[in-house]
């Protein structure tokens, strides 16, 4: 098992399509998109840990935890983190095993459960960011912040009944599971870990891990997977095959190879969204100097060839 | 790593208690007595691999799901029984790492989401018998039978809305992610795996698997996993510590040590309830037949005296 271990976290639409409703078939349909690339890149001798988002399926989960909470106890954010981590952990290792079977390659997949530490003292406990769950009107919104102690926000100001619970999206400290991990992938198995970012789990005085309730960035926590199990490589596959700077502008250029520096002094300069392309140069950028290894942006289906030098934006030490 | 491998298949008390509503909180304080249990049985020396029930779990998930329908696509059953393990599996991770933790013990635990093959041509498929889900009027279930194409039953007849879908409980084919789970336990890891019998799926033509709507008997599945991983002993635990014959009359006998051909014999008597003792004592034969080796029913807060030849009923060849 000599070939490079390479974390690689997938982009929403390798689940999920915007436009789709998220049935069952049409996620197993994208999946198995996703699973072909997978098995290209397991075929050409890489052991990839794969990981995932969940944000369309934990919604889907919170509206209805929410609406049957009158029959049906609703479960905390943790559990329902563990849940999505089941749904698409299935999907995932059930369509991987099939291309891989397809392209005579055996080799043992399978999703484990993951934990990730974060810290009460996170700042961003202090001020929660991250929506969740369904959009309220300003009512039902204050009223779930007097019964359930819910931090609400109206997520798009001015419009009408567009508020919603906002949770802590606080920083991995680590992969809880990192062990039962790398025991997997030692013995040769494809492994889908810390799906949604992990479940958020703080310790506690008697030394216990307690869910919390906060998301993790799926990529943040991705890189945290990459430094705990000593990956050579850290992979965030999105909807571009590079990272742009001046993006949809006249001078938009496309990046190939890239420094720390230069990426640090292109994020500070704004050149990546906040909720989009800037945690994933983060992450990225975070892998490349802890490391001194390579990370890489591209999108799902330049996997391989940006692996092989082909394409993609690579940020190096 | 010398230690019996035990397969320990749970109760449905070991997470959620009949009178219970179900909540996190309650679900997690009875997951943790179990790790306890768990823990003084890793002391003493044994792997176990822990496998478990997701019925109560289940059944809010099936109702959540159908509550939202209008709003949220409702995943299929393979689905939701992924979603089950992710959510159990969570909780006795968290709780058993704590354990092992306070003894001092230092093992990785994580849960593997399990799949479980069954054969279409099972004859349950001709004539399912495994109530799912809400209870609804016979207008509902006509309904449902209609658009959804479900099976539907009065399941307790004469009693007003006591409509259920029912789907098919085949036999279990193979675990198939046993190399996965033989590999963290070679590693020594402890293992939960196959919950709530584990997520149906069956064979296609192009070899892929694809979820079923059914639902496994998680006693048998949990005989199947101790066969694929080739486990020393097999143990269910269940409310009583030991099997009995004439139960709740006044001959009523608890049983120690008894040979397969004499469970076979008390089973074909009518000794056990269809619904209760008799699928576990059905379990333990098959294993005992199997592999000559040791399946043993007792109680949970008896397992590990069980073990010991303390207690519980012990089906041998």
């Amino acid at each position: 098992m000599a070939g490079e271990l390479v974390v690689i976290a997938l982009g929403g639409n390798a689940i999920k399509q915007a436009h789709e409703e998220g049935t069952t078939e049409e996620q197993i349909l994208n999946v198995d998109k996703t699973a072909r690339e997978m098995a290209l890149i397991i075929k050409a001798g890489y052991r990839p840990v794969v990981t995932h988002g969940n944000g369309p399926q934990a919604g889907a989960l919170l509206i209805q935890q929410e609406e049957s909470r009158d029959h049906v106890p609703a479960q905390t954010l943790a559990v329902c983190g563990a849940m999505t981590q089941g749904q698409i952990g299935w999907m995932m290792q059930n369509r991987m095993s099939f291309r891989l079977l397809e392209a005579d390659i055996q080799r043992p997949v399978c999703s484990v459960i993951t934990q990730v530490e974060v810290s009460e003292d996170d700042p961003d406990f202090k001020d929660p960011s991250k929506p969740v769950g369904p959009f309220y009107t300003p009512e039902k919104a204050q009223e779930l912040q007097r019964e359930k102690g819910y931090i609400v926000r109206e997520v798009k100001p001015g419009v009408t009944n567009s508020w919603r619970r906002v949770v802590p999206s606080p920083e991995p400290i680590s992969i809880v599971e990192r062990e039962s991990i790398k025991q997997l992938v030692e013995a040769g198995g494809i492994v889908i870990a810390s799906g949604g970012g992990g479940i958020p789990v703080k310790r506690e005085a008697d030394g216990s891990f307690s869910g919390v309730d906060a998301v993790i960035d799926k990529d943040r926590a991705g890189f945290k997977l990459a430094q705990d199990i000593n990956a050579d490589k850290l992979m965030i596959l999105t909807d571009v095959e590079k990272v742009y700077i001046n993006y949809n502008k006249p001078d938009q250029k496309g990046l190939d190879s890239i420094s720390v520096a230069e990426a640090e002094g292109y994020l500070n300069d704004g050149h990546f969204l906040a909720g989009s392309m800037g945690p994933k140069v983060q992450a990225a950028i975070r892998f490349a100097k802890w490391s001194g290894k390579e990370a890489i942006i591209t999108s799902l289906d330049k996997a391989l060839d940006a692996l092989e030098g082909k394409t993609g934006t690579h940020i190096v030490k």
